[in-house]
């Protein structure tokens, strides 16, 4: 049996990647995809690539919630952030006048921060269904599988707080370091910033360059990280998070400062990370002396990461690297999907890295 | 049951990619992986990204060719040319020894070329083994699928004949151009140029740049190329090929101009395209009015071609574009291996392409 | 002395190569800048590389013809084509009036094609200032510096048919190839697409791979090369134009095919080019053997250029390459310019190539 | 007049960036460039750039320091560390002997540490010649200006240290960041890593990618940042220096992380380092709001750096950025033998930063 999914919002590449990624999916077929701009195109059209593959044929339409629901098993959300939460509202209140099961992910911001005034402060508007925010579940499955099992509507990580919690995890659990001396200074691809049109992210501004942007406490994921980090630390936890564009199309690579704050060294916190992570689908500790590239997990659900002591400092510095758009949206996404209806988590999205 | 595959020489591209194929097919496994430099390193540690992932747990060898016929069903060959037709010979010498029957996909150029002296002309080696060179089968599967099915030995095509050939079959076989008139004007990514240390392929002598090579007659793929065509023309034919090199990793770009010799247009063209191509697997005739990219078909099988009639100067314009690494050269190398061992040729290599 | 330019359009990519141009120029400086959507606003803050350099205090204006008639010596025309036609009018009518001699130099098609039909048959609006038309000069300074010197208004060539008219110069003028039988196959750098916000051209479109545009004879800059190509061969000239982009910032390359009509080998092909343009400012023949590449002019006026002969079908293959945003627009601007003023052609446009 | 310039050691980036410059210098010519692998060859064949150009018809030779120093006025030394204390030792001595003032500007590490000791632990090779290293002079024009003029032996300084140091320069010198707190997080471009073949810097390995490398204090300018910043701190200073692989060509971009030790908030710091650097030629600190790209210094002597403070964890955030090759190797190479020649610092490297 197939479960049919709906893909809200097809445009952006996070919809272009939940479209690659169904394409290859044994369990999930796209059923249903939405876009205001190019409803009645097929979707090979639009993504030549899929020409001839699962999806492909499907016309991209304008349909609203009540039909997303009465056709689909679970429905992606791919707009930005406020117009999400609507929709994630109107499909699970359709699916309920329907008596039907509906899952939701919902890849914006929307339902990733518990605090609905938190959400306002950064986000500039207001949390208009809170209800929803108190049922909704965070999506990092190494963190809270048995939740996004049960969940009727995952909210799917972003790509920053992905890679930088899953690097401190061990650590902050172990507590090994001081949770207000952390600093994450993190390099993403350009897929990060989206695919509207704008002279800002044109080839020619953007190759052979590198920059930063939303430096000194100012980008919206930092609320986000230091929510999840608290859980972990059992504490209030305050960062330094530094974002950067790389000329590259997919990956995030954060690195990650701390002040240890016992006498860990190298061997003791490679040892650490191996065990908290033995056994682990989707999250590779290398061995002590290599360091994770961004092209070694391209187009995976692998986060690769590494751990040094510098001990001129005694400062832990973790490097922890994921593909921004599967790992850090899409993959998840699909992941989040496959535990929701009850499948294995890996299910269409055990696929090997594309190198080179 | 999963049959055993040898890979001799892993440290290319070529073997790279035939190690990630392979970490994801179904039916074929990596057994064995040899390389001098390398020999005694876990592939894992050679090649990151498969850590954890099957085959990257295989140590590299320095196996010989009996312990290689030993051990597997089939063996691919990414090793230069005139190492390859000796290592093809020991392989299947040994191989009839022991009484098995072991199938060799050779990536190099030796089997290709069907007459030894057009081999050692544009090789410049002379060929010492033509028994062979009698038996192998040039493995386009969408020409030869029968015999590479019956092959013991398949000469895995070039990445430019490949999409060259694929491009003007239908022109060639319906007979509207004049097989004298012929212009490949190619593009490759730079995974074309290879894995060795050399100042030439460094980062910074390919980025953001683009360069003409082996321009006038010259390139080794010529007599491939021509060779193909013939036996589609059923008549000699004579092509300009000129290649160039394009600051991306992965994908070929070959444009092909011929005169026209009938009354052909635009629209019958690509009805006579479309008819010749219905059905295949790999072979994509996109819709009048769009080109292919080489994005398009990135990691996976794909031939993507459109045709084009200039009314000005009564020429044919095919554009034909396959990924080199995966359809020139691995990629089909697993479908011929599938085929040969009776597995569908899909098997293992129909990944959705990787946009973006 | 300095004279005093104007540059109208400043946002687009050849708008900031003028900027930078002019920045460095020792007898031209930028005095006023114009666009509709930036005006306001500093050319440095607009283009934080200008910060603290020649003309980067300049504000954005609205200025009209009239002022900047009034303020400038020079004028370039860095608008969409129709635009342009009416702002050199405007301009040179407002220079007649003030009793003010100013030099235009149009950067857009306007004044390129000689038969105002030609024109509008191709850019789908008719010329509206036949009479200027009549009087534009064709700004290839190597073929047309004495009318160049003398003009009021220059067309400043496109960019393909820069690479294009100089690559095929001594062949056509020397009667050794067939004058249909050519094939032009030109590879762009990106900022040829423009700067103008388009989902076509953002980073994760146009990286890591490689497409053809425009093919069988529909590109623009087709009937400006037929022209030029004419008026050299003294007769007319049909060739099949065909342009693909390259991920790159800068650069041209043209590989053009022609049959020779006579007896030329390589090195009578050799000979013949070195000697025509032995002397040339911005013309490098490279020695037997040798071939451009994009990156060896970067930044620069230069066009480099190689010869070889294809015995095997008796085609010369000349591969010509410039920097499209420099030698192919701004750059070749500011030598016609120069000419116009009664400058040096080199003055402000004889910067070393950027490399690496 | 013009003073005559020997490069030793032309085949690395900076060899091929100082004959780039030196190309286009008003008042120091490339008279001799030696290399042993490329002896004999006309430096315009090596490097087609130059082709036409001043120092493209100097042939590479294998020329002695006595050679050396009875041609030239200054050498530059871009030679692997160990190599060049030997050189700059035997042309000193040559220079001493043939009675001629011949200044050398030496871009390795080996006199850049005043302590033989401290260079012997990071290098791991003694240092044979402490007479010089005292006698040395650092050559960071904005903080050394006087030494460097009467210098004969001028210590370029390394890629990030230059970012590096001018960045904390107004911070530290002011007093208002806690010296043992500081973190670098640099970004550099792949020339950085050199000309030499190896199958790390391919292509292939580094494009579409981010990587970081010796993290935790390994790598060998860290003692080259303590020691600058201890000057300017007048205490010894401890830094977390940990560098990253861009897949850009040129451009480092440092991201420094400090803590604030008093009431300093964003306008005061910005006020401080505006002040600091008022008429600084190649220093821009960019108003409040902007930041650095490493684009926007690409060819040139700039640093451009912003500044911000993170109010979340009272942090100094300065990004500093700077062209490696240019700026941070050849480019201040030639600036430092401008001013030990007496000629103005600004001579031949006043480029216009090359964007796009």
């Amino acid at each position: 049996m197939m479960y049919k999914a709906g893909l809200v919002g097809v445009t952006g590449y996070t919809g272009m990647e939940l479209a690659r990624i169904l394409a290859g999916h044994g369990q999930i077929r796209l059923a249903m995809a939405t876009s205001r701009s190019e409803a009645g195109r097929k979707l090979s059209d639009l993504y030549p690539f899929l020409r001839g593959l699962p999806g492909g044929d499907v016309t991209v339409s304008n349909s609203d919630p009540r039909e997303i629901s009465a056709c689909c098993d679970v429905v992606f959300l791919a707009v930005p952030h406020g117009v999400s939460m609507e929709t994630a509202a109107a499909v699970l209140r359709s699916a309920d006048e329907l008596g039907k099961r509906v899952k939701v992910v919902d890849l914006s911001a929307d339902f990733r921060l518990e605090d609905p005034k938190v959400f306002s402060d950064w986000y500039k508007v207001p949390h208009t269904h809170p209800e929803l925010l108190a049922e909704a579940v965070y999506g990092l499955p190494e963190l809270n599988v048995e939740n996004i099992r049960k969940a009727r509507l995952v909210a799917n990580p972003g790509c920053y707080p992905t890679a930088s919690v899953l690097g401190l995890y061990a650590a902050l659990k172990n507590g090994i370091i001081d949770p207000d001396s952390i600093i994450i200074d993190a390099k993403s691809g350009v897929t990060g910033a989206g695919r509207k049109a704008s002279v800002q992210s044109l080839f020619c501004e953007v190759t052979d360059t590198f920059r930063a942007y939303s430096i000194g406490g100012r980008h919206r994921h930092t609320p986000e990280i230091e929510q999840e980090l608290g859980k972990i630390a059992g504490a209030s936890v305050t960062v330094s998070f530094n974002p950067h564009l790389v000329p590259m199309r997919r990956g995030i690579l954060a690195t990650i400062y701390a002040r240890l704050t016992d006498g860990s060294d190298a061997s003791s916190v490679q040892d650490m990370y191996e065990k908290t992570w033995h056994g682990a689908h989707f999250v590779r500790v290398l061995p002590a002396g290599q360091l994770p590239e961004c092209r070694f997990v391209r187009g995976s659900m692998f986060c690769d990461m590494s751990v040094a002591v510098d001990e001129r400092t005694r400062r832990l510095i973790v490097v922890s690297v994921i593909d921004n758009l599967c790992r850090g949206a899409s993959g998840q996404a699909v992941a989040n999907a496959n535990l929701a209806l009850g499948l294995p988590v890996w299910e269409g999205v055990d696929s090997i890295p594309m190198v080179p």
